[in-house]
């Protein structure tokens, strides 16, 4: 976040604000062509009664709408509570890891609607605006997770100006695989193991593989946690931990019995990753437990879970699946990560081991699920695997397409990270420079961080006169002491 | 929040206690004088059936009340937990920070209801007890927010004992206020752009005058952040931020055709100010971000969308009037308000940058978009702007009229906030000492801050009996390597 | 949390994995063997029309249940979120303190279902497998939050092995004692005063003179408090104290009558505690606060009010309720705690005094409520004390049954206690040497805290090539200085 040499071109210093307020008014002039109301937040609702204009009550929708409200509020909660705070871990990044993810989220809720209006008229052929009520905050929320969960793979060394760029790229390349995987390939991705997490974890380390980034050159003195930025980040964990049954259920809201399903097993998933993953990280550390896989790897239930949840299994199967999911993960962070760095692949705060092998997994056990069983109704939102008559699909089959779906995530989400990341190293973005990785430092007004020599009065006091402390203040008598 | 010389009389020791123990009792007395639940949750729903006596469930209020508990318990918890946290950014007023804020709420939430039976009375002439429920769990929530917001404006320099009187009167004054805006002047205000942020943060800059505290006398070297303490600010921020949709909206439960509308703008108006208040920020601090803008300026959007998010404005009109309110806020943080301290006027926390100034530029916009709109129907949350006959104004009247609104709200809020300003000045009330101003040590029981010489014992441990550090601990090896 | 000698057996150091894999595997057979899903989530809402299989949607149960989901959500946020964070003040225990509780709310929250299954087989004497739905997930809160409680007893001094037996052993107890108070005893505890409360800080307490652990072996160095953990206590506290009335009227969501009164009964206790605890901890402590009474006594109010809260009393009891809880539970934590802990008590976080005695003060107030009363109706969750035509009771004999619920809950929970302590001390259990209590530093890979010489790198940067810091690094920088 910290965008590089101070002493260098405007555009070094000022690259954020000038990339940031066109964009902005872009927004703005792009939601008065592709956003409207949906029609009954609006004024068609009003009629003349003896003269007098009454509006008319619209109520089911929003009504209805108003229960999984709670669902939404939960979700948009995870994206900038809980992963806001995930990202708090780093010891000398916790205003930035917070701050970007804070950000990314004011942008993209706002840029999603534009975005799928466009990638609505490329693949209709015709332009219609995108109605905005509750099911497109739902969405919203939806793609941003994905953005959120890129922003882990390149944690540290993006400036900001460059994380406007994955904002305005991803949101698009995210819904055009959404739409191959639901509309041509007719599979259903309930808590979006796939069409989120998969996605956006193969999307970042793509764009770190654009960037050229190699794990090396991130300082090492710099990665490094503290005692209170991980207190900080259990935040994040337990936030995201405890909302996930809404995540992954608000989608469904329509279909009550439906939603009950997945939001208990979702549940259930996320227990038995919580416990797993405990057991994992004590046998993979020599009897100690490591941080960063109780604030990660007790997640991966949840998305494991993800693809499976709607479908009819057994809750101890659920169980067994979010369990596998807790192992898989922990033992991820502990060996299969230190191990891909060596390789060479960077993923900074190891998205890949809780968004990515825990999402294709999960898409493989829906697969093998659809193939295993004898009947095909259960295994979708809707009754069977797709709606119209021309799929009837045997089981293998569905098997294959879900296969297929996995694939196509894989590909469209790597090549669109990678062209990303390219564009991120072009001249017009600030970059940051080695030195100033993974540390709040030369991008923030800091008082103190540690026995920071460089402390300056911060805005908060700096037109105040600058005067002694009191006689009798406790910090004087402190540094009598000192 | 601390008391001052501690040598000094008992009042100054134990004025708190001395102060609240007899309010509490006059606080149950009065609650037994001035409230009833409401006929629902009483005796009176029981009626005789075959000799048996059978609770006659009364369903449709409570539980289409319990579509938007779920909205209370958004707008309870951004005062709790999100003024809460907020006001932890001060490195030695982390404590007192969050422990004022949480008292505030507890009396508040209480005192709220006594008041309301007291002004009802007033205007109305006659006494009605309040009837308690869900609307009026609501209302507290409201009425608490401002005492919070004010709560900014002397944040480190009030005793508690002081901060009780504050709790005692400005929910009447609010109150007197809101009953004047609401049913003379018929200016409806859904988010309380005026009602809440602008009357808050007025009364509060009005107390610090009449206390007459300069800014110039909080000490240089308590006035200060932390690395850590500002993490736990972006706890409060960021729950203010997501939940401020359900605080706009809770009060439009039964019309859900406005309160979806109110969601969703509110919704867009925060986006765009977190998005613009990023870009100000770092324009207006030579390229760097300064933590303080990034935890006020980006909620400034729902601030000033408050009045005017139930209208029927276009979506990009909303992101439009938050990207503003982020621009103006996290301007006015970085420039007016270090000039305005200059100039003499004290606002510790700079509440005025956040809620006061975006507070009445919403009901400007307000004003402006009833002036230009062409027709009146939509601008209320009754289908016109008055219900009654007799109020059908013209467009350049209810311009007028919400002009007179706020300048009303000016004008109460500043009088009372003058009058209990001065009040706190009294020797009744225990003051806080210059050199106690924004530090913990003297109010609290502390054992560790830095590196303060003065660590006592705890309570946590002060009966166990002092022994050396175990043979093998950990702590020994530290002491001895020190 | 530590545990023990590193050097030890196989046993010591891999204790916990070597318990919890085959654990977790029995768990996955014992739910296929003990749960099912509730009819309404499973294949038999699949009926053919027209050849095609079409998917009944059972809708009411859930959607009806889907209000109450708001409230389940509170509740597993006041276990998971809530209690957690209130357990890092510790200065050296913030990981494991945060970390158990969550490890314990995922364990619980599946082992409950077949606990459940195992109890009602044991009192109906037929076995039924436990249907899940969301009145399930609300019992699995529940009866998790007791155990939770329980944690706070031997706060400091149980292994993760250890905890897993009181994980195991405590649901059982809790249930049986559950069953006897309302199906033998007829006594209704809506917020649990008795059933959670009460059981689960005696449990606890039994549970450490089980162990035969005393106040004095824990070291004194680390028995103490830091400025950042109470900072992250307090976002525990102020999540339970606003989710509170969603706790206690969360298991009568069938009854809305009866839950908007417990909702707001709640609400003005809480309220009322808040405001007395801070009164009283000024009072008690020489005109200081102290952090750990504003911590947990500002809780009390939810605790006394819980089995009274569906009761048709006035508003202003509930206030005065609340407050007299505020009052006993400061003065606890500031003299009753240190004088136990001299007679031997040991009670590390003094979960007495704020689980324990409010617990069952709060049941004498109900009995006292029913016996001062002079009409039975009102007084349960059904329209009466009972239900059935045999359990017409007189006023005082519902006093007696209220006092006798009381003691049986009282010895169940000390003899459960005592035997699961015991069970705890036996070998197959590692235990945590003295050295290790109440400190992280030997169970986890730490890098940072304090100033402690046994720093490691940690699994984040153990693979990366350790380099000097870079030229122009602030570290560099700062270790110049320095």
């Amino acid at each position: 976040m910290n965008e590089g040499k101070k002493e260098g071109s405007l555009l070094d210093k000022y690259g954020f604000p000038i990339w940031l307020f066109p964009l902005f008014f872009l927004v703005v002039v792009l939601f008065a062509a592709c956003t409207e109301w949906d029609p009954q937040f609006g004024v068609d609702t009003v009629t003349t009664v003896g003269g007098h204009h009454v509006r008319k009550q619209v109520s089911n929708t929003w009504e209805s709408g108003n229960v999984p409200y709670t669902m939404y509020m939960d979700a948009a909660a995870m994206c900038v509570l809980g992963f806001g705070f995930l990202y708090v871990f780093s010891k000398y990044y916790v205003w930035s890891g917070v701050s970007t993810n804070f950000f990314v989220c004011g942008f993209c809720f706002l840029w999603v609607h534009v975005a799928k209006a466009i990638v609505n008229a490329i693949f209709e052929g015709e332009f219609h605006k995108t109605k905005l009520n509750l099911n497109e905050m739902v969405t919203g929320c939806y793609i941003t997770a994905a953005v959120l969960i890129s922003l882990g793979a390149f944690y540290g060394f993006a400036s900001l100006s460059q994380v406007i760029l994955v904002c305005l790229v991803e949101p698009v390349a995210m819904l055009i695989n959404e739409h191959i995987v639901l509309h041509y390939l007719h599979v259903k991705d309930a808590g979006g193991s796939l069409l989120v997490h998969c996605f956006g974890a193969y999307f970042g380390i793509a764009v770190v593989c654009g960037m050229r980034v190699r794990a090396e050159q991130l300082p090492e003195t710099h990665r490094t946690t503290s005692y209170f930025s991980n207190m900080g980040a259990m935040i994040g964990t337990v936030v995201l931990w405890m909302f996930w049954p809404s995540f992954n259920g608000v989608t469904f809201y329509n279909d009550v019995t439906l939603q009950g399903r997945i939001v208990m097993n979702t549940y259930l998933a996320i227990c038995a990753s919580c416990t797993t993953a405990f057991a994992t990280s004590i046998l993979a550390h020599c009897g100690k437990l490591e941080m960063l896989e109780i604030q990660n790897a007790t997640l991966a239930g949840g998305v494991i879970i993800g693809m499976i949840c709607p479908f009819d299994i057994q809750p101890w199967t659920a169980v067994l699946i979010g369990g596998l999911g807790g192992v898989v993960s922990s033992f991820g962070y502990a060996e299969c990560h230190p191990f891909l760095e060596k390789l060479g692949v960077t993923d900074s705060a190891a998205v890949q081991m809780l968004h990515g092998i825990p999402g294709w997994l999960g898409a493989i056990f829906a697969a093998l699920a659809c193939f295993g069983s004898n009947h095909n109704y259960m295994y979708s939102y809707e009754t069977q695997w797709s709606t119209t008559e021309d799929h009837h699909r045997t089981r293998a089959e569905q098997f294959g397409f879900i296969i297929l779906a996995t694939v196509c995530t894989l590909l469209i989400s790597t090549v669109s990270g990678l062209i990303t990341g390219v564009l991120m190293n072009q001249p017009c973005c600030p970059r940051v420079d080695e030195k100033d990785m993974l540390i709040d430092h030369d991008f923030w007004n800091i008082e103190d961080i540690g026995h920071d020599p460089r402390i300056k009065p911060s805005h908060y006091n700096r037109n105040v006169v600058l005067k002694n402390p009191l006689p009798g203040s406790p910090i004087r008598e402190m540094e009598a002491k000192a």
